[in-house]
Formats: structure tokens, sequence, C-alpha cells
């Protein structure tokens, strides 16, 4: 319709340009810049053999993630957190999300007794930038798994890779179910939806929040067909970064 | 089914005993201590008449929460926040959930220039402590709302509250989807859903994850539907302990 | 004299009603929820085998308390510590009275390598917070270590326990000393003084302040004699809560 | 008795050598150095016109104090406060002792809106560090007293010093009670306590400890009749220090 | 001299090569993402119309720095300082050294009351990412100034910036004096030397440090030498990034 | 010349009064309070068998320092860093450079496995508290380093020790190059550097900051012939304190 055609042109269901700079980083042993339209998210992956003392000799690895902002990602510069001696609860939530979401798509017992850390660091944000680090976060995870592996820290036939994840927002904004949000639409969405999917089209995770008015049934349901549309998209780029056909084997 | 018992006896689609002891504290302007079977939760809000300064002047109320649970309310001790001298990210993450669900059902323009933070502290936890602070922590909302009203706080013909809001756990647990996860239910369970419901049967949050593997959209049905009936039933409990019918005013 | 009638009607020796449940968390190895009038204190103790890394292999146990009072304890809401990143003074001054009053009736060869952790938590606080919280945590204390000596973790003949110990508040007010003083008495008070005594009579802790004037050696000598008698009452109703006889064996 | 003869050879009721260096520091507005024998404590005072935010307006002054040691000053480095990012319960409790000791004899409506800040850092410490901090704060407060006045931010006929105020630690040692306990006594003291007397011999603090077994009612009344002759002692030293005649005017 | 060729080739003092991205963020008013060969920092210039409390009605401006590594722009991942929940020594060190580089040549009373922060971020580090992020930090100055300008904030014919700003390490390794270190020689050098020079050609900081052996008058010379040729080099490069000619106009 | 003479009387080149009182606590193994007129400062040196975990096993000593600043060591009272909750920038700095310079001078081998903590405490501030304390350090660290070494702790034939140091500050007051400056002087100073020295003649330190304009080569060079007069200055008085010829063996 035309009436839906968003701010920057798009139709409702369509993303942003996505593209991902695999490798980015020299230091680690998986990287990506990845970019949701305006939105820069660098992600490193760190591959250390070796648990925390509490693993240790469980026979399991351990992957965790942190997410941060830089203070002029944003219109406005925000206080770091270092500067302010405290993370604030939303990036809190955003590194438990983006850890949680990794993990579900790793097996840590075959990825035997190793640390995986992964941090996305937002150097430009304009809405999304914590499905735009999910996604890149899993390009750069794949990359120090290949490390890992190449070093011979993983065992041979161990596939501690069990499928691929990409997140998207999806929301309904002037009573139209949108993908991908931009900032400016996110700020007058009235129902915001965080969706991370996998490669097989199941879900991880589901967090829808009312900003204005409560949602009904089947606004949570058109949401959810959209956000699993935009997901198999960017699992698409994902492979096209990776080399791999998403269709066969990793 | 027989053979989906739970360990305490419980139908799947059935909830703990639940109890409000509303006014429990002498001091807040409002106050429930709930229960949801062994979760045991009390609820303050405060009333305090004007806003923060960078909301001064602009005609609307303040509405925020704060999660926390007591170092023994758990089976093992856990180290206080104030004395690791910062608080994580389950308390932040939790904290912030109860403050957006109580805001959906607040018309802070009706609220006129007045603040009421609450309080939500856990003194004994088996599971479901941010479901059952959300629903005791509107109880205590109402009557600090009331005591605004009959000190002229509020205007005569304000009506600050929109709807009413309960929150429930569901899950799946060995492949059957059930409500209100006791302690023991919710470390088995594949997949985890708080969602907050108002009053009218809309959703203010949902909030599922995969704790093992990912879940179906057939699944996530099954939760919603579920979760949408123990929220009808929760909201019968809160409008017995405020003696008010809950099909009618407030 | 009709003169000293307290606000509340009590004779300046009379304590007000002090109610203990004992065994109010289901989780904790003791526990009571202690009231002396509107001051109500949750107090628990955890046990647990073992003593911290500094402490092994010497044959002694380890006790310790820690005093904390929810935000919407008292008349105005106060910030929580842990939202504050620290622990304010008057609480580290409280936490510490607390541990050396149950130390001062523990012996620690006889409890073996155990930790002992006493919480008390003020749920509402009307004055007495901490000597309501030592009487409290002595019912919690006695619980806790009968725990750990039917799982054997105690010696069976030790005798961890040399006495019992309460605790009450005494002061001068408008001239006349008083027992066991309720918040608008404390804030009136000329001097106010803390006293810790066991069930034998002797003294642990004795901490008179003069909050206006400096007082005399006679006032002095007044307070502790009424504090002897309240304490001696303390310790009837503990040992009722307990369902010992107070004379006898423990 | 030559039993009771004290490791350095002092009788039971002699205090250890007392020196005080008034205006020590060339930038401070009252100071002094005093030593209690080993126990060196650097007072400060600082007086500034006005007072916080908070009290403005009510025509009364502010006085508090903060303690600290030097990380070298015990026989054993401590980590500095600063370092650990948090003071210790310890310090907050001596930092309270000397603020509320001070305030006992300053009558704030006297002072006028002025603020006095005093610090007392331990340069040097063996035992009896917070009663030599609180004797030494006496002379540093009567000389920021004095440059107050002789600005005209007090007023000329104010007398904002109520009478004069001493501290002396004192305890039962092998079952003798000691005055002024030095550090090996003090680990040693079954019972130790500091009080805190005024020139005209009222009590402002007492704050007794059992270390090991409680105590009885007449060795409480043993160690307050060494401690106030002690006081006494101590208050002629301040006057020394100052240049007044302690029976006459100040 | 064919021995002192150094890992990547480079002669004793020969720059890496340097490349700098004029307004990469788009959301700050000035920017530059520069490199000195693998080190890679990201400047942003912020520019607030109006200064801190402190500052205002003196009609003068304010200019302040900070700096901070990515986690894992290094070889091995360190922990984030905002997880730490304090700034290490290194980046406090850095940052008063930044700001103090750029107040060196910015007049702030032509500046005005307005607030400039710059942030330097460093995403890839490889020696030199204190002399990069000043000198890119000049850049982004630049063009945050010329915004300042260009909305009216700072005044037509007023000239805040009075010379230009560039920094470059330089060391002794092996005992010979060599530019712009890269971190396998930082790591080495017998001396390490941060320098700061104007367009002028003129000192803003010198900051020469024995890493190991004391270095002689002769050694400090040949490194200044060596500095000032490599400050002017860079200059040449800032002048191309901003389009201007380095010897004309700004 | 008659215009250069300072507020003090001072040529240019002439350093303040400058004493040792060695031994100045009895706690330290190694300790001098050392005045550089006004400024004076406590510094300890800790010396401890064995080195930090990380260390251990290398055969090699730890030397670290820690400087702080009394509150009222300075014209108007400083909050405490123990207070803010937070060490900041300058303490840290100074803290990092007393350590260098004396590092600069130990031989670590020849410590062995035993670690020296310096603590540099300034107790009245009248500019240059960074020098004084490297050149007080020194002092307490010759002691030290004989305390450790009459234990056994340090070998026989070790010498630690590899030259003295000592440190001044130098600085361009309206156009003249001055030695030593107070706080009146460095605050009017237009640039301002800190040289550290060692016996034999040699840099370990130079850190030149221009406050106002930056400065010429032939200006840096002025100063640093300044700064190697007034070291070797201080060397003598070193050597005095410390009872050894400085041109002989320590």
């Amino acid at each position: 319709m035309s009436e839906t055609t968003r701010a920057d042109g798009r139709a409702p269901g369509q993303l942003r340009p996505v593209t991902i700079e695999r490798g980015w980083s020299a230091q680690a042993e998986g990287s990506a810049l990845i970019s949701f339209g305006g939105t820069r998210v660098l992600c490193t992956a760190s591959f250390t053999p070796g648990v925390p003392r509490w693993l240790t000799g469980r026979g399991t690895g351990w992957v965790t993630a942190e997410y941060s902002m830089l203070p002029r990602s944003t219109n406005e510069r925000m206080q770091r957190e270092s500067v302010k001696g405290r993370i604030g609860g939303r990036t809190h939530e955003i590194s438990r999300l983006i850890g949680r979401s990794l993990r579900a798509v790793v097996d840590t017992k075959a990825l035997g007794e190793n640390t995986l850390v992964i941090d996305c660091d937002v150097l430009q944000a304009d809405g999304g930038t914590r499905t735009a680090s999910i996604t890149g976060a899993y390009v750069a995870l794949v990359d120090a798994i290949a490390w890992g592996r190449e070093r011979g820290h993983i065992a041979r036939k161990a596939q501690p890779l069990k499928d691929s994840v990409a997140a998207v927002s999806v929301g309904i904004v002037g009573g139209v179910p949108m993908t991908d949000l931009a900032y400016v639409e996110d700020s007058r969405a009235e129902t915001d939806m965080n969706v991370v999917v996998t490669g097989s089209g199941d879900f991880v995770e589901v967090q829808g929040t009312a900003e204005g008015a409560p949602f009904r049934r089947d606004e949570l349901d058109a949401l959810l067909d959209l956000a699993l549309v935009s997901a198999g998209e960017l699992r698409e780029i994902q492979s096209a970064a990776l080399g791999v056909d998403p269709r066969g084997e990793q």
C-alpha cells in the first residue's frame, strides 16, 4: 500500500541494506563489521582454550557476550558506562540476550573446554543495534570456531554449531506491522518486538513489548510472520558472507 | 492426563495457591504480601507528590519499580547486591519489566505530577518471582493511587488506572505446556515464557526464551493460550483482594 | 506516674508487644520473624559446612551477620544501598554489632569448621530495629545450630551455644528513663543506649550516646538497671518461642 | 601491684606520654598533631562559611568528621580504602563517633551558618587511635572556631563551644582494669571500652564491648571510674596546649 | 643503514602508512577514522552549545577528551573498564594527555560558551594509539568547530583554532632512535617518548620514559629531532585530509 | 637579576629549603618525612618477602608506589578519594610516575622475590609534591632494602640498587626558567616540567607540558639544564640524610 511507504522509502516487510565485512579485525579469532542501514556494529569473537575455573573438568565449553555503545554512536553523546562506574540495565539486558541467542545454536559439549567471548560494540546507532549484533556475532562465532578447530583445540569431528542464528526487530508503527525498524520508527512504535530465529526457522527468543497500548493476539501473530520472513533473508546474507550454501552443510 | 501430573499434584493448566495480604505494611501508601505457592513477595507502593526535576511542568506523573531478593530467599544464600556494590543484570531486567508492566495500565496524564515507586522484595523464592511481583504490585498500586486521590493530589475525576494487569510464567516441561512454574519445573523447562496481560486480555509483554532447544510456532501458541487463561484467574484473585467486581468498575 | 505515660500508653519500664514467628522461612536452616511493636525484622540463619579459606584447618567456625532495611520499611522511602552502590555507615555499624553480639555466646571451637551467616532484614521499622534483630537472630541461630547437629556437621556432644543473648534500647526521654523506645521516642531522646545482655545477665555490649546534652553517671546507672530487667523479659519470650525453659538446659 | 605492671612499665591507671603539637598544619584553620605514646594522629579542622544546601536558612552550623589510617600506619601494610573503592565499616564507625563527640560540645546555633570538617588521619597506630583523634580534634576545633570569629563569620558574643571533650580507651586485660590501652594490650583485652567525656565530667559516649567473655556490672563500673580520671588528665593536657586554664574560661 | 631496517622494512625515521577517513561517523559533528599502520582509532568530536554550570557566564568554552580501547582491540582480550567498574590509570593518563594537547591549540575565548568533547576509541591497537588519537582528534575537532560556526554558535570572525597539532611516539630500540613505534618495537624500546607538536613546530608535550636504562642528554636530543620531522609529515597528512594547504590558512 | 627575584626571595635556580627526617615512622621498614619548603610528604617503604602470585618463580622482585594527598593538605579541603569511591586521574598518574622512577634504579633480579611498596602521603602541599615524593621515596627505599638484607631476604652480595634517583620540577614563569616551583609559581607557569634524574645525571623521566603557549626547543633545553643542576643538589641532600658519600659507594 502506497500509504505505508516508510521514511526511507522501504516497504513494510523490507529490510534496510545489510552488509557484513567479515574479518574486519586483525586481532580477533573471528570478527565482522555489520551494517543494518545506518546501524554499524563491530562484532569480535575471542577464542581461548580452557574454561573458567568453576567449569573445569566437565568437558563443556563456555560462550558469553558483551554489548556496548560508543558514547557518540548516538545522535546525542551518552556518558560512558566506564566513567559512570556501572553498567546500565539496558546494556546488561542486551548482553544477556546476545549470549543466550548464541548459546542456543552451540553444542557446548562438542565445543569442548574452550571459551568464546563475543564483543558487540556499536560504532553507529540507528535502531536495531541488538538484532544487528546477534546477526553479526554469528558470523564472528563461525570464524572463531574454525580457528579453534584448525589449531586442534576442537576435536576433528566435533560439530559445535547446531544451526545458524539471526535476529530482527519488528513492530507496529502507525497501525502497520513493519520489519527492521530504524530509530525514528522504533521511537514511534506502538509495539516493538525482537525475534531471534534459527536457520531452521524456530524461535530462540521472542520479546514483545507494548510501548503505548497493549497489543492483541492477532497483532502478535502478524509480527511473528514478518519476523520469520526477514530472518530467512538475514540467513542468506550471513551465508553469502561466510561463503556457504545456507541450504547445505555448514 | 495422568502422566502430566506435576510434582505438587497440579494439573498442567492449574495455578499454585495464590494469596494476597493487602495492606501488609503500615508505612507504605499501598502494599501487598503476595504468595504464589512457596514464592512470597512484599510489594509496596510509595506515593510522593511531585515528579523528578526533568519531568517537572509537563503535567505527567512518574511510575517506576525496583525488584530485589533477600539473600536467603533462595535455597542457597546469595550475596547481597549492596555488598557487591552493584546490581546484577537479572535484577535490572526484572525491575525494568515490572516498571513497564505497570506503566502500561497507568495514564500518567491523569496521574498528574505525582511519583509512584513500587518496591518488590522477594522474601521467599520458589519460581515465578517476577510474575508474582507484577501481580502483587498492581494491588499495591491501586491503594497508593486511592491514597493520593483521598488527599487531593490526584484530580477528582481523573482515572489514572486504565486497566488491571497480572503476569504468569508458562513453559514447556517434559514436552508438556504448563502454567505458573515452580522452581523445580522452571529449571527443567525447555522453553520458558513470562506473559503480562491486562484485565481486558491484551498483551503488555511476551518474553519467551528457549532454554534448551529452540521452540516451534505451535508451541508458542499453546503457551500463549495457557497464559491468557491463568492471567484471567489472577485477575479474579486481585479483584477479590481489592473488594471489587473484576467485570465492573474499578 | 501519670505524667510519664508514653504515647502508646506504656509504662516507662514496659516493653512493646513482642512476637516471634519461629521458622517463618522455608528456605533457611533457622529463621524468625520478630516484632517489637511496629518493628518487624525477618532473621534468617544460613548454615554452611566449611569455613572461609583463611580459617580452614584451625578447627573453629565462623559467625557473621548482615543487617539491611527494605526501602519502604520507613515512613519515607529510602534509596536502596544496592542502587547507591555502597553500604552506609549505619548499616555497617549495626551489622557488626549483631555479629559481635552473636559471637559472644557462640563457642566457635565447639561449632567446628562450619559457617553461620545471619541476615536481619527490616520489613517495617518503628524504632529498635537493631535490638529486635539481635533478639530474633538468636532464635534463628539456635535452629540453624540444631540443623547442623542433626546432619552430623556438629559433633554430638559439642555445645556451641554458651548462653542466650537479647538486646534492648533504653533512653532518657523528657527526663524519664524508658525502655524499648519507639521511633517517636527515640527521635526525642536526650540519651539513647543499646544494651546487649546474655541470659546470665552479663553485658556483651553497652553503647550509650548523648543525643543532646551529655549524661551523668547516675543516669547511666538508671538506664543499665532498666535494660537488665527488659533483657530478662526478652529472654523469657525467646525461650517460649524455642519451647525451652529459660532457667534450664538449652 | 607488681604483677600488674604493664609491658611498657606503666601502672594500670597511667596514660602513655601524651603530646599535642598545636598548629602543625600551615593550611588548615585549626590543627594538632597528637601522640598517645606510639599513636600519632594529624587532626585538621577546616572552617568554611556557609552550610550544605539542605541546612541553609535555618541559622545553624554543621560539624562533621572523617577518620582514616595511612596504609603503613600499622605494623602490616593495609590496602588503601580509595584503592578498594569503598570505605570499611570500622572507618565509618569511627568517623561517626568523632563527629558525634564534637557535636556534643558545640552549640550549632551559636556557630551560625558555618561548616567545620574535622579530618583525623592516623600517621602511626599503636592502639587508641579513635580516642587520640577525638582528643586532638578538640584542639583543632578550638582554633578553627577562633579563626572564624576573628574573620567575623561567628557573631562576636556567640559561644559555640559549650565544653571541652576528650576520650580514652579502657579495658580489662588479664583481669585488671587498665587505661589507655596500647595495641598489644588492646588485642589481649577481655573487655574494651571507649569513653568520651566532657570537661565537666559527663559522658558523651560509652561503648563497651566484650571481646571474649561477657562482662559484669562491677567490671563496667571499675572501667568507668578509670576513664573519668584519665579524661580529666587529658583535659589538663589539652588546656596546656591551648594555653588556657582548664578550670576557667575558654 | 641496512642493519637498522625494522621488522616491517621501514627506515628508522619513517612513519607507518597513515590514513584518515574524515567524516566516518554520520552522528558526530566531526569525526575521523585514523590508521597508523595496524592501529585504528575512531575519533569523534561532539559540539554542544553551552558549557558546564561552573563555567557559565565567563565567555569561555570547554574542550575535553576521553580515550578508551575496545576489549578486543589488542592481541589478548582485555576486560572492559565498564565491567570492572573503574577506569584504569593508563586510560586516565591518556585521556588527560589528549585533552591538554587539543586545548593547547584552541582559543577558548574565541570558541565562546560551547563545549567540545572528543572521544578516541581504539578499534585496533598496534602501538602508538595515543599519538594516532591526538592526530585524528585534531581533524575531528576542525570539523566540529566548522559545524558550530555554520550554525552561528561561534562568532563569525572568531578564530578558535590557533594552530594544528599532531603527535608521534619515538624511541630507542636496539640502540637506534626510531619514529612511530609499532607494538613489537614499543615493547622492546629502551626509551620511549611521546611528543606532541604544533603545526608551527613548537612543543605541547614531551613525555620521555626510560623503560630499561636511564637515557642520556644526547639521546634525548636525537629523539626530539626525529619527532619534529615526523610531526611535520603528519601535519601534511592532516592538511590533505582536511583539504587545506598546511602552509596557508586553515 | 633583581627583576627575577621570586616571591620567597629565591634566585631562579635555587631550591627551597629541603629537609629529610629519615626513619620518621616506627612501623615501616624504611621511611622519610621530606620537606621541599612548605611541601611535606611522608614516604614509607614496606618490605614483604615474596611476590604477587603472577610473578612467583621468576626470581625477580616487585616495586610499586602509591601517592595520595590528605584532604586538608591543600589550601581548600578536597574530598577524599575513598569517599568518592574512586581514584582520580591525577593520583593514578603520579603513583605510576613514582613507581617507574624507583624501578629505574632497582635491579629486580638482585632484589630477589621480595616486594617493596612505597607510599607517599602528602601531609602539606605547596607545589612539587610529586618530585618531593620521588626524592623522599628513594631514602625510604634504601632503608627498606637494608632491612631486607639484614634479615637475609636479599642475598648477601646482591646489589639491588643500581643508582640513586631524585626529581625536581622546573618551569618558565614570566618568561624566566626557574627550579622547584612553589604552588603560586606553578599555577602561573607557562611551561611546567618534571624531571627525574639518576645520581649519574641521566634521565629517567622528562615530562614537559605547555600550560599556556607551546614551548620552543631552546626553552626546553634551558629547563633541562636547570633540572640537572637541582637534581645534583638533591642528591647531596639524600646522601647526607643517608650518611653516605654521594660520590662513593652506596
